[in-house]
């Protein structure tokens, strides 16, 4: 768990850059581009991409576009992490190496420590077979995803978006902004324990009426019934639209009045 | 934090079906198919989909083509959901209605406590509005990314990865499962404390020789050189080899001999 960090954690994020090693399909630049904005991250780097710029990124960025057009383009891997203090290479499977490897999460916590101070870049390898062992010896650590050992193969877009989602979550986290209950402020006011009582008296009522509850052998229903309602944390309109039907299942209304 | 579960936590992820409302474009689909199986997800359901089954759809799962197969397509989202006790809603925006809303990594913890004895669906809304009030009604839960509020458009393919993952993640965590450190058990042995000791005599030597530390001034350098070196844990061999260089500083190797 990161400490409390002195800038803004979200604003750290500025301080990542995503790099991207000799992609195949540009499509794939453009939808890792959408991943990193939606996460808020921004420097993309592009060591010797097949095809950049192109159409098919473009069209794959959508809103992400700008990413695209201050991208950097370089011949290697070290011009790509060019003042850079710590870079991360992702590998989708352990290697017998003698990196530390961690999983995303710890490695995105350690990430926004250090990106406090200074900048840190998420290598990613080809499409077909990850980092090259030469690109991993310009990595201090690797981070994998705990994905289906059956099944790891992640779209490279798809583990940009779930790095950088991590990134973001490590962010939050620092900032005490993780909410764990997004629920929105309701403007309704809860019924009052008195109202509530009103309603189970009512509704005590109407069951000893349609013959439901039975006075000589209540059976602990009423308790089952209060213990199902609470659990609802009744609105006061609620509790009005309860108790409106109960009084018509006692008096129904005539319908053919209307 | 979910408690231990009696079945295996990620077996439990076959008790997920995620579901997509009115998907427009088939590769969105293939994509979602992959992103769930790389988590170790099986079952996804489409609701009236524009086209499926589709060539883009195929292409874009690679190795899930099996989850598409086997894709159950509904005509209401009511049937998708049928015979699941529990639905999650995705959401990419907070919303004027009493649901309650969390965030996915909350909203997977729980659901992987209530898969642990009854399905549970995810569902997915259509790319450009993501899912319509009248959806939203048949789920039960509200769960949203905290992106960036400035562009938070998720690629729906991008949403059901990282909704996966946080499943994923949660049935690992219940598992005790969640490696944070993944180094692979190095066969290497680590350097003993006395060849430890050897090899910071050796270096201590060396400097003194030639001339790097003072004896009258040694200003705390070998405590410093130490706390560099301890940080390493050095292996057996690795002590070797840095003992190798003090040797040839000292007395260096003519390479004419070769």
């Amino acid at each position: 768990m990161p400490t409390k960090l002195a800038p803004p954690a979200l604003a750290l994020l500025h301080n990542f850059r995503v790099v991207l090693c000799q992609t195949s399909h540009p499509g794939n630049i453009g939808s890792a581009a959408r991943a990193m904005k939606t996460m808020g991250l921004q420097h993309l780097y592009l060591v010797k991409p097949d095809r950049f710029p192109d159409a098919h990124a473009t069209a794959l960025s959508t809103g992400a576009a700008d990413l695209l057009e201050q991208a950097i383009v370089t011949d290697t891997l070290a011009e790509a992490l060019s003042g850079c203090a710590f870079a991360i290479g992702m590998s989708a499977r352990k290697r017998g190496l003698s990196h530390e490897l961690v999983n995303v999460r710890s490695a995105a916590s350690a990430a926004i420590s250090i990106a406090a101070t200074q900048p840190v870049a998420l290598v990613f390898g080809t499409e077909m077979s990850g980092l090259s062992n030469a690109e991993l010896d310009h990595c201090q650590l690797l981070a994998m995803i705990q994905a289906n050992p059956d099944y790891s193969s992640l779209n490279l877009a798809a583990a940009v978006q779930i790095m950088c989602y991590e990134l973001r979550m490590a962010a939050l986290q620092a900032e005490d902004l993780v909410d764990d209950n997004l629920t929105p402020n309701s403007q309704a006011e809860f019924a009052t324990i008195d109202s509530l009582e009103g309603f189970y008296a009512h509704l005590e009522e109407t069951l000893l009426h349609i013959g439901y509850l039975n006075p000589v052998a209540p059976k602990k229903l009423m308790e089952r019934l209060r213990r199902i309602y609470a659990r609802i944390r009744l609105e006061k309109e609620e509790v009005n639209l309860l108790r409106g039907i109960l009084t018509l299942t006692v008096t129904p209304r005539k319908h053919d009045k209307y």
